[in-house]
């Protein structure tokens, strides 16, 4: 699979997070010559928050996390995830896979059972050999490393062209406080690959109910905002583990915030440039919705658009595609109040294409690799951001041209 | 423009509907060389009935039609239709056009303007030519005609590439009476020539609220059910015409419905195999949800999956996706009380694939030109079915290759 031309120049220097350690291994799930499985290790005392796929055909991995949310958190932690099979619509037997592959962690670890978060990315209902990735867990404690994460990204991947990393450093109370994230994700389903998978690490202290719901609040403006084919995955995770150690607390800390949504953002942005076929990155701008629920039905409509997608893939500012976007979302809207935008370059504006409509200028700006489509109801302060890419014959080729 | 391998044989013979004539001509709106608008006239008496888009941003035409819903039907009544430019965001200046038009074919067809309805299909956003369209009422007048209905089929299409017609007799009270129909659509939004048009004649007697209420029903098992790309038009319009010249009263007459039912059916599938870009028919069963709304979910959240769809494309029966595209349907549903068939072949059961899934059955199976998807949720009563075709390389090439 080619690089997406979307791709950063480079993954980032991660920092080290005092209190985890990274390892992976190839458990040979399904894929030969690479890894496929990393295991994370967090300190006694780690808080761990999750966000999770709604759908109601989630994997035994996710049920299974789910479960185990608000764990005490005075023990140690672990995260386990492979790549290649994604246990979900596997069963009772799904079940039993998660199971042994947790008592296996937990034994070796030495945490309890319910500190062990497991995922698995790959192929839809085939059963999963965990018991190759339970003869791996050895070989994983022992490799435990703070240098790991890079190792980690990689080993999570399915689809990706390439591994997802974003850090922060934010100083609070003269003391620095690091995050360190990584991600795999290339369409929010991939074929037959599904899922979106992303951890999160800092030594900050946080309680587990002051974690979750930073990290709820943070994913409806990153992750959640983020769409490459309208399709949900049975297993997407979020995983975050605070170890506590660099000794700051950041409940309700504005700078630490930031910090973890700039990560978050980063993160679900590298998603989307790796989406299946993307050669435009695609920002949707809402403003002046009725309210924000009203602002995100237009801004989802317009980016998961087929005519849209295909439009910005043709380079073609076909602003009638974007209007038809905003009628068919549901949302209150008024033709004659509506205003549209690429970039700055205004094309409708009234109720009709903006008398300073240049065809020329329009056409060259969708020529660029990023492109803003600004869409404005006139109507309130609802306000929306999505981002996504656009839809090509490559899209086609992946996941229509190859047997899976 | 290829025509679609999913093409009827040829365009029906369709019967002369008594208190009916049409006519057809070259106006120049956009295209040369082919004919581009329509006129219909109904006989004194006819009952007319409507359903519209739901868009926010309608064109000026469907507005125009939504107020003269209901008008009294002791007078004549007429239908102009152009192809090549839309009249959908064209502000005030859209509302003048569909006036000087009404005006001009009332005065001709000596009928109130409250009975004259129009609707226009292609491009967004272009000021409408209205000149070169009321040039032509003359001609159009002189060449009135009761044969005239495949004429008119062939003026209002766009990127349709066969001209879509059916038609059905049922006999009452030992009386025939005719039904006719005509469609275009080529997607439910075809690129920037938004629009799925159908209009519907017969010699029934039917009162306007009874019409009415019928065709809202049976478009919510006909049309409302059919996606080629889950996009809706600013123009969609469904008009039917019935003269009652035939002196049969159909008023809740079942075998009338079943009839318009058979009309409306042919006519939406029609459209679906017409869906740019589409190499396969697909139906997608829901039964066993816990509501028809339930049902309805599942059945649209397959059907408009881009995932599910270049599977099919890729005919490859990769029912994860469609396990996927349950999940996140928003219904309610349980893993292990799913059945998934292709056809008759069962994919999945019980949580699990089904331990009879044959890989090389459901390969052959996924050859043919007409693909069944049976989703069984095993909860309740609610059903919904809905068609699609499937999403192919034309499809970009369609919509992002060429400049519209």
């Amino acid at each position: 699979m080619a690089l997406s031309p979307l791709a950063p120049a480079a993954f980032p220097d991660l920092p080290v997070i005092d209190g985890v350690t990274f390892a992976a291994g190839a458990a040979g799930v399904k894929y030969q010559n690479r890894t496929d499985v990393m295991l994370a290790l967090l300190a006694p005392g780690s808080t761990i928050a999750g966000v999770f796929t709604r759908s109601a055909t989630r994997s035994a991995n996710v049920l299974d996390c789910q479960a185990k949310m608000g764990s005490d958190a005075q023990a140690g932690a672990a995260i386990l995830v492979n790549s290649g099979n994604s246990n979900a619509f596997t069963g009772k037997a799904g079940e039993s896979s998660v199971k042994r592959i947790c008592e296996g962690v937990a034994a070796r670890a030495d945490v309890p059972l319910d500190r062990v978060y497991t995922s698995s990315t790959g192929v839809i209902g085939e059963p999963l050999p965990d018991d190759r990735i339970t003869a791996k867990l050895d070989d994983l404690m022992a490799a435990q490393s703070p240098d790991g994460i890079a190792e980690a990204a990689r080993a999570i991947m399915t689809t990706d062209t390439f591994a997802k990393g974003s850090a922060q450093t934010v100083t609070i109370d003269g003391k620095p406080v690091q995050i360190a994230g990584i991600a795999k994700g290339s369409g929010m389903i991939a074929p037959d690959m599904a899922t979106m998978l992303v951890y999160i690490f800092t030594d900050a202290q946080i309680g587990h109910s002051a974690l979750q719901s930073l990290l709820l609040r943070l994913t409806d403006r990153t992750f959640n905002n983020i769409t490459v084919d309208s399709d949900t995955s049975t297993s997407d995770t979020l995983l975050m583990g605070a170890t506590g150690t660099s000794g700051v607390d950041v409940t309700d800390n504005a700078a630490f915030a930031d910090a973890l949504h700039a990560v978050m953002l980063d993160l679900s942005h590298q998603v989307v440039r790796d989406g299946e076929g993307a050669t435009k990155f695609v920002t949707v701008n809402v403003t002046g919705a009725a309210n924000d629920t009203d602002a995100r039905l237009v801004a989802m409509a317009t980016a998961n658009s087929p005519l849209v997608k295909t439009a910005i893939a043709g380079e073609d500012p076909n602003w009638g595609r974007i209007v038809m976007a905003v009628g068919k979302s549901g949302a209150q809207a008024d033709r004659d109040l509506l205003t549209i935008r690429l970039g700055d370059l205004v094309l409708a504006r009234d109720g009709w294409r903006a008398p300073e409509y240049s065809e020329d200028a329009c056409a060259a700006y969708m020529k660029g690799q990023n492109i803003d489509i600004n869409v404005d109801l006139g109507l309130g302060d609802g306000t929306c951001t999505v981002w996504t890419c656009d839809l090509t014959h490559e899209y086609i080729r992946i996941n229509a041209d190859y047997r899976s």
